[in-house]
């Protein structure tokens, strides 16, 4: 059985109708989105296999979706580390931020120093509205993710893939292959080139809506936010 | 050791300062809170043994939780029941009703007659804010809960209980015993009149923000959004 993706584009449509006749607020998705990957990183990575964990963030969305699961990381007893060199200015992020601060997380400026003095990482740097070039300063963080031999989970999509051809064929990222994949909400077409773990994460998608964009709400298990699927997307 | 405890007047103000120089949204505590109290309710009552479950809820950020809960109840695969007898106007209470009808989640006007086709109650009607009298349609409410042989899982206080000094002497809710308390960020000091299983939930506490309150953040588990303490508030 073909799984079933969504294109990036139906990826935003979802998003905004969630958002809108969905009656979501972006605070509560990203709060769930968040509380689901920090979900499989407890599961893939518990504390007593490392608690750093260094969570690389990107100027949107899947940047928020990193700066939520760091919290509750943190809340897990885990010890985060942020790298968020392009802020937001937007008010969203900013209150994400400061509830990080507030727990006394460190944010950093130099990745590859970071990279050294962690024991497992989150890429949260590009979702499923990248497209096109990676931009300064990631081509450098990107590199470095595919260069380490630690754990790498990556939130939607591992960050420089196209989303819907999956890795670069050449040059910056076409060697980037995280061991862990949280696709939010039902997996992207890349997902037939992720050869790691594959979980999906996002317990929020009423039956009606999964219907209207052709995809399942995934059979996730008592209270758990996530499900692992094979790279395939079937339920293990 | 005395186990401390939040007056009304100090969780109203731990409300206010998360909210400021917290920097969280009401959406994401409320998210959080009522995830806690669906995860409580998951364990005490798995679907299993009986997967109907009836939420009432007030006209406030207690009733607020409730429809939280309820939505993510409906995804553990309960089939819940909402009375609702006084819909706040404010948009964050429409859109988690309007997020729970999207999910074909019901909403009764008959509490008595919901009572008698239910397996679990959930009492979200008052929370750390209420005094005074129970006004109608509640009255009839807290009998029910009063005399209903069903186990009833109340949000933060048994509603009708005075937040400091517990069960009404005499007459309505005097003999209201709520099987299951789930605290939300600290016990109120009604706790001490309490003799069920008793919870907290609501985890997104800084150790500072606990500190100036003067409560310890309770020693959560795992990823757990709750976790189980006497009545008197020390770590089962």
């Amino acid at each position: 059985m073909a799984f079933k993706t969504l294109s990036a584009a139906a990826a935003a449509a979802l998003d905004k109708e969630l958002m809108s006749t969905g009656a979501f607020s972006i605070d509560q998705l990203m709060e769930l989105a968040g509380l689901s990957v920090s979900q499989v990183v407890y599961r893939v990575h518990p504390p007593n296999k490392g608690n750093r964990v260094l969570v690389a963030c990107g100027p949107g969305n899947n940047g928020g979706d990193g700066l939520v699961a760091a919290r509750h990381l943190r809340h897990y007893g885990y010890q985060p580390t942020i790298f968020y060199p392009k802020r937001s200015k937007n008010e969203l992020y900013q209150r994400l931020s400061k509830q990080l601060e507030d727990l006394e997380v460190p944010f950093v400026e130099d990745f590859s120093n970071a990279v050294n003095s962690t024991d497992h990482i989150i890429d949260a740097i590009f979702g499923f509205s990248f497209s096109g070039e990676v931009r300064e300063p990631f081509p450098a963080v990107i590199k470095a993710l595919q260069e380490t031999k630690l754990p790498v989970t990556s939130v939607d999509a591992p960050s420089s893939w196209n989303i819907e051809t999956g890795p670069p064929s050449s040059g910056l990222g076409s060697n980037f292959h995280p061991d862990f994949l949280v696709s939010l909400t039902a997996p992207k077409p890349l997902v037939q080139h992720f050869k790691g773990r594959h979980f999906i994460g996002g317990r929020f998608v009423s039956p009606a809506i999964a219907k209207k964009y052709d995809f399942e709400v995934p059979e996730y298990q008592g209270i758990d936010q996530y499900v692992e699927v094979s790279s395939g997307g079937q339920k293990l």
